[in-house]
């Protein structure tokens, strides 16, 4: 024992600390095998009886000891340093082990007053556990201190820089899995380090949980040399420490002093350079240090089951005692295993954890699941936004003026960095000036602490800035969401195409969202929003690869409560919308808005009545008479079908006087759907009086065309709605050759007109012809010249005297 | 010039391969050039006027000439040591480059006949450009050489190791760009080493191409100090080699000499490793060589304009002379930056490339542009397919037998990989073995070439194999499409809910497959095949972060000619499914199919049959009477979705005997769409033959159910479809729980029949409260007991006296 001493105490570890250490490390491990496993008999104080055992036993246990082992060294941590920390479990299928702490420190049982720190709240812990009507298996939104439910891999390290970001006393601990850190977003998110600021944000602490296996294969990690691991973790630009121990039997209390040693270590380390960069001493980016973590998979477990490995093998990845229900052989190995951690020392006589546990849990806010920064509803504060009004475009008659929509809420944007400097940021995959924001930077910068050259000057860069700018979707993503979970604001910005990179990002999120949304104790947190431009339309100068309007479409199948798809075609309506969505919360908000200089349709009164109702009639657009119906609505939702239209509806009103044309507009997608199926849903009386009940209606809709079908199929007149829309045709050519593949162009609408209402196609046959040339014309003359035909390019609605020339001279960059 | 030569010849590189080496890059980025900015006057014989410059500009210069530079060595290094070399641009923007080059080894004309090696030849070469009508501005399918688009960035060090798999003597020279290493995908794309055999599978030298900048920014990895950078790639497990150069007015030619001295190095490094794997002699994992290449974004463009720098900054990314047609200044600005290539030494007084030029390229088939694997329909073979009816279940009578479906096609991978040992491939995110294909174990292993432990006996890992598993959806993704794009075949399987991840490569790939499709001299490759399973109905363990059927949605917004979708529903049907896909070319297959213990529906032969239509009839499970329509169609697609319907069919056999019910089960989703839209879809009077026109269809489907109405809505009788499928509701619960909360459930079906169809609502109150009682009892049982009800996990079809037991005791793995 001597030597222990001595060693506990040259890093100032008491023998009573490592007793608690251990004391609260074998009570997680005893509540996580608990929760797997057991109905009843939750401290085994009598035989354990196949009944006492889940009839389907779920959960995984592999992760579970390590991150039980470092959630008790941190609160070691917390109480002797009184840090504020956040933990992000990176394997959130260690679900057992974050609640098992959650539990130990008291927090669960403050929020869910029936899980109490008696024997009948241990039964009902364990039962509730990946029980029908009971709890996820992860680290879930019902789980407390979790913004993070590890469900699909790969995004503890964004979610935790998400959190550092303009939090500078926080400090999160991210651990890392090693099957995580195969995925390419991890992979790439350690390099979120070149984009902290060690004054003005929080730290990260990864910790890279080496146990060795994933569901049935060893990791990569665990099986390179250490002097790789290390160097890679150098490159990574981190300081690694490195600690292992428990394999072949060691004790596990050797085990926890050098963790405790190694601990204090990096926080020295992390402490002395949080000084130096409030004192303004660090002249360049630190190298933060990083642990690395080894220890056994499943560690605590049996070592062997049925003849093979369990301990420090893939076989302990989830459920090791398969048949505890089912056999003798196995029930008997789970009681020696339960009992293996001693519950009687660790748990009264009431079923109450020992004063000698309850003693390591931190107090109050600083337990890691009580932190409140873990349900960021709390701290949100309402966005202070200018008056979007003022950034109005002037319109006085439609389409006299041209802007550049994104440009102009660019404007807006800066102004609402400046009103809130610390609680809004702009993320975007090296987008943001060819999105055309920027105008943010006239007040902030992109933050980057990576190596600044002399000609850096003009790029915009800093160390602390409020814009985000790296070339990774998903690290945009994860940023974001860390920094909304934990209650602050943002924008995503991305091409529209690219975005579905973090189509499954976005799903985890909305399915955050939903379940966040049914838990009482969760507040609100700010809406992700989305604004997606340079799109399907504006990729004629990158093609095919570039042309990808479908994100909607896989949006609109997360819950209803959750997702709102906005199309606005001008300045202003992007400007009311956006105004909506910052003030929005609990939803996932996707704008898509052009980025090209383009005829602006609505005064900013018109646009906000017209966002408010999300849909509505341009009457000032159409050939109506008042009292009677259309013979046909054009219907439009985006910039450039909206701009379709409109063209179509002036060749309409010079040609074909006497035909009655609606035009509607859709800014509000979910309008479409019945109010059933969507808040935001016209009831069908609305939706009729709109797109009446039998008239043709030609619908022009930015994306795939088929979308609006879905939404409208149970409408009234469905059989009379005829969609245009990207039909997966497209490649670098001019703009208007872009909407003529896919038979979105005003030439094509009028045919489309001609060909539905009833009547015209004989009466109109010489009309018809004459589209018919025109597209030709159009096609034949952009073939020879490269560029888009005067009569469109220059072309204005209403024949006024000033020409609303489309920009055709090519793509902005990328 | 003495020391000059010297050093030349201290790296064999003689004054004249120098002077070759600079012609070609000179006249490459001359090419490269004109392409971008010329209609006419491509060889300057008279003064550059504006009207020879294109009035829309599109294309990039910035990582062009890095291109080029590359380029031009490894031609040298294929002529001088003889090397099969497939060249992957990841910044396939630069098409220029690499267009260029195609051209000057003459693979360009002799594809396209019409852009011969004259001065006419030249102005098309030029013309088409990124001109309507002409070609894309990346490397597309269009592009000879190419594999890689390159359009989304990210992917090219997976595609390259896909290439060299089984390409022993192949040499994949992957350029990567600085701002594509900063992807997820690209960042755990290094770690492909681990899973490369040095003897059986080729090269890949990857060429981190540092140019400093993307779009608008800096990148991370050209602005961290040099030693981490190694470090990183040290950590990755490759020995790297450093050339930098070019630098404030660097003479060039002192960087030919480098680069070919680092490039002769690292060949003979390459040389030595594949020597040594050939003879046995590795007993560990090399570190192969990578190359970082430093030089000057945009490198020899004007240096600055209109005040601001161009060269080596983000500004040369697109189009550095923006306004060459608009400005007298940048058009003598552009004159002079062509002619500082000095086009009058590169080609002759025909405009063909003069012979200091063509001599660098190699001959034949050894030139990159026309390597064979880069069209790799020209090396693909039919699989060898063992006769799956082999493989059967034996179903007697429907329902009796149970299986695990994936199992059994297993059993059939295995003997697929036995009869193709080098031409078919399994890939997985650590998931083979979780989704049951584990019986290819028995023929191969997992390939893998990371550390061993003595463990690893049952792990099934070793220097070669057949399966390919790593925790990234992004790798399996992207090492296939390259396996597939050189001429072989393969599978990947992945859960259904996390294949989400990988949504922007399969619209890459599809888009790929749909342009390829139009080029002529493109062969047809094998299919892309997924295998989802662990689907959305069987994540009851896992809870709701694991379930999403949204892929099929994804899928069925790109080309019709490209995407099929199949739902088989028992082993004999996923069988004869997968032999079709299997022999099919240049499609996106998507099967989803469960792993779980389930009853068998059809003999091998009606499965046959069935799969062959793609859809139709369960006689034996309905109770139409022969000439007469129905009262109510019940459809059906997706395996737990049919397992419902058939026992709500059970269930109005028995209470409802005079009802006319009909079953209709769908394997082929696309034969529900009109023939219009794809080409497997029915034609109107099939379709009405199995729905009626004008009776109920209650229809269970596996996924979101608004995709059914998204395929359907033009169909007769559309108005009377009701759809039940998956709408977003699910947590850690029980198979049947997971049904009844998404309202799938026999109860419900059986409620929606009374409910549709006329007159039974009144008449059979009595049976729809039970089936309400019968969904609360079932509910409750889960609630108390935490698994399902006797009465559904032990239903049996048609009441026979072997009852079907669902498996209902726990998710699989992970």
């Amino acid at each position: 024992m001597t030597d222990t001493t001595t060693t506990s105490a040259q890093h100032g570890l008491s023998e009573e600390m490592l007793d608690r250490l251990d004391a609260w490390w074998r009570a997680a491990n005893y509540l996580s095998v608990g929760q797997i496993y057991l109905l009843d008999n939750p401290l085994l104080r009598r035989p354990l009886s196949r009944d006492d055992i889940k009839p389907r036993l779920l959960g995984h246990w592999g992760t579970t000891p390590g991150l039980n082992f470092i959630y008790a060294h941190l609160n070691r941590a917390i109480r002797e340093r009184d840090l504020d920390t956040l933990f992000v479990a990176g394997p959130g299928h260690g679900g057992p082990g974050v609640i098992a702490s959650a539990y130990l420190d008291g927090t669960y049982s403050e929020i869910y007053s029936a899980i109490d720190q008696s024997e009948d709240g241990l039964r009902r812990l364990f039962r509730q556990f990946s029980f029908p009507g009971g709890i996820p298996s992860h680290a879930a939104p019902q789980t407390p201190g979790s913004i993070h439910e590890g469900g699909e891999l790969g995004y503890a390290l964004s979610h935790a820089y998400g959190a550092a970001f303009d939090n500078p006393d926080l400090l999160v601990a991210a651990v890392v899995g090693d099957g995580e850190a195969e995925t390419g977003p991890l992979a790439t998110a350690w390099h979120s380090n070149k984009f902290l600021n060690p004054a003005q944000d929080g730290v990260v602490l990864p910790i890279l949980h080496l146990n060795g296996y994933k569901i049935a294969n060893p990791t990569v990690l665990a099986r390179i040399p250490e002097s790789e691991l290390l160097d890679l973790m150098r490159g990574y630009g981190h300081e690694p420490y490195i600690v292992s121990g428990g394999f072949d039997g060691e004790d596990p209390r050797e085990v926890h002093k050098r963790m405790a040693a190694t601990l204090d270590e990096i926080l020295d380390r992390i402490a002395a350079i949080k000084q130096a960069a409030a004192a303004g001493e660090l002249d360049s980016r630190p190298a933060w240090p990083m642990l690395i973590l080894r220890t056994p998979k499943g560690w605590t477990c049996p070592a062997e089951i049925d003849g093979h490995p369990a301990e420090n093998n893939w076989r302990s990845h989830q459920v090791p005692l398969a048949d505890a229900r089912d056999t003798e052989a196995h029930n008997r190995l789970l009681e020696k295993w339960l009992l293996s951690y001693r519950p009687e020392e660790l748990f009264d006589e009431h079923g109450s954890p020992v004063e000698l546990i309850r003693s390591l849990a931190p107090e109050g806010e600083r337990r890691m699941s009580a932190n409140p920064v873990a349900n960021g509803g709390l701290l949100r504060r309402d966005l202070r936004l200018p008056d979007f009004r003022d950034y109005a475009v002037d319109v006085d008659v439609p389409g006299d003026t041209v802007a550049e929509a994104t440009r102009v809420l660019g404007d807006w944007f800066r102004d609402v960095m400046i009103a809130n400097p610390t609680a809004f940021r702009l993320f975007g995959p090296d987008e943001i000036a060819s999105n055309r924001l920027q105008a943010v930077f006239e007040t902030t910068s992109k933050q980057w602490n990576a190596e600044y050259l002399p000609i850096d000057d003009d790029n915009h860069l800093a160390p602390q800035g409020r814009a985000m700018e790296v070339l990774s979707e998903h690290q945009c993503q994860g940023w974001l969401e860390g920094y909304l979970l934990t209650g602050r604001h943002g924008v995503f910005t991305s091409y529209e195409a690219f975005v579905h990179i973090v189509d499954s990002m976005f799903n985890q999120h909305a399915k955050w969202l939903k379940s966040a949304s049914e838990v009482p104790w969760r507040r609100p947190v700010a809406s992700l929003n989305y604004l997606l431009s340079s799109h399907v339309w504006r990729q004629d100068h990158n093609g095919a690869s570039h042309q990808d309007p479908g994100f909607i479409d896989h949006v609109v199948n997360k819950k209803a409560d959750v997702v709102r798809v906005y199309l606005p075609f001008d300045a202003n309506t992007l400007l009311s919308t956006y105004d909506h969505c910052l003030k929005s919360v609990d939803y996932v908000n996707v704008v898509v808005a052009g980025k090209q200089p383009s005829p602006q349709w609505l005064s900013m009164e018109e646009a906000i009545a017209h966002c408010t109702r999300g849909i509505g009639i341009f009457p000032w657009a159409g050939t109506e008479v008042e009292g009677e119906e259309p013979d046909v609505v054009l219907g439009c939702a985006g910039d450039i079908p909206t701009l379709e239209v409109l063209a179509a509806a002036d060749i309409l009103r010079r040609r074909l006087p006497d035909l009655k044309v609606r035009v509607v507009n859709v800014v509000d997608l979910m309008r479409l759907q019945s109010e059933g199926e969507h808040p935001h849903g016209l009831d069908d009386r609305e939706y009729d009086a709109l797109f009446t009940t039998d008239k043709p209606v030609i619908f022009a809709y930015h994306g795939y065309p088929w979308l609006i079908h879905r939404l409208t199929y149970r409408r009234n007149g469905h059989a009379n709605l005829h969609v245009r829309g990207y039909k997966e045709e497209g490649t670098t050519t001019t703009p208007f050759d872009m909407v003529m593949l896919n038979d979105l162009d005003r030439y094509h609408l009028v045919i489309d007109v001609i060909d539905r209402v009833p009547g015209l196609a004989s009466r109109e046959a010489g009309l018809r012809q004459e589209m018919q040339d025109a597209r030709l014309r159009a096609r034949q003359y952009t073939r020879e010249r490269g560029e888009d035909i005067p009569e469109v390019a220059e072309w204005k609605w209403g024949g006024g005297e000033r020409t609303t020339r489309i920009d055709t001279t090519g793509g902005d960059n990328d």
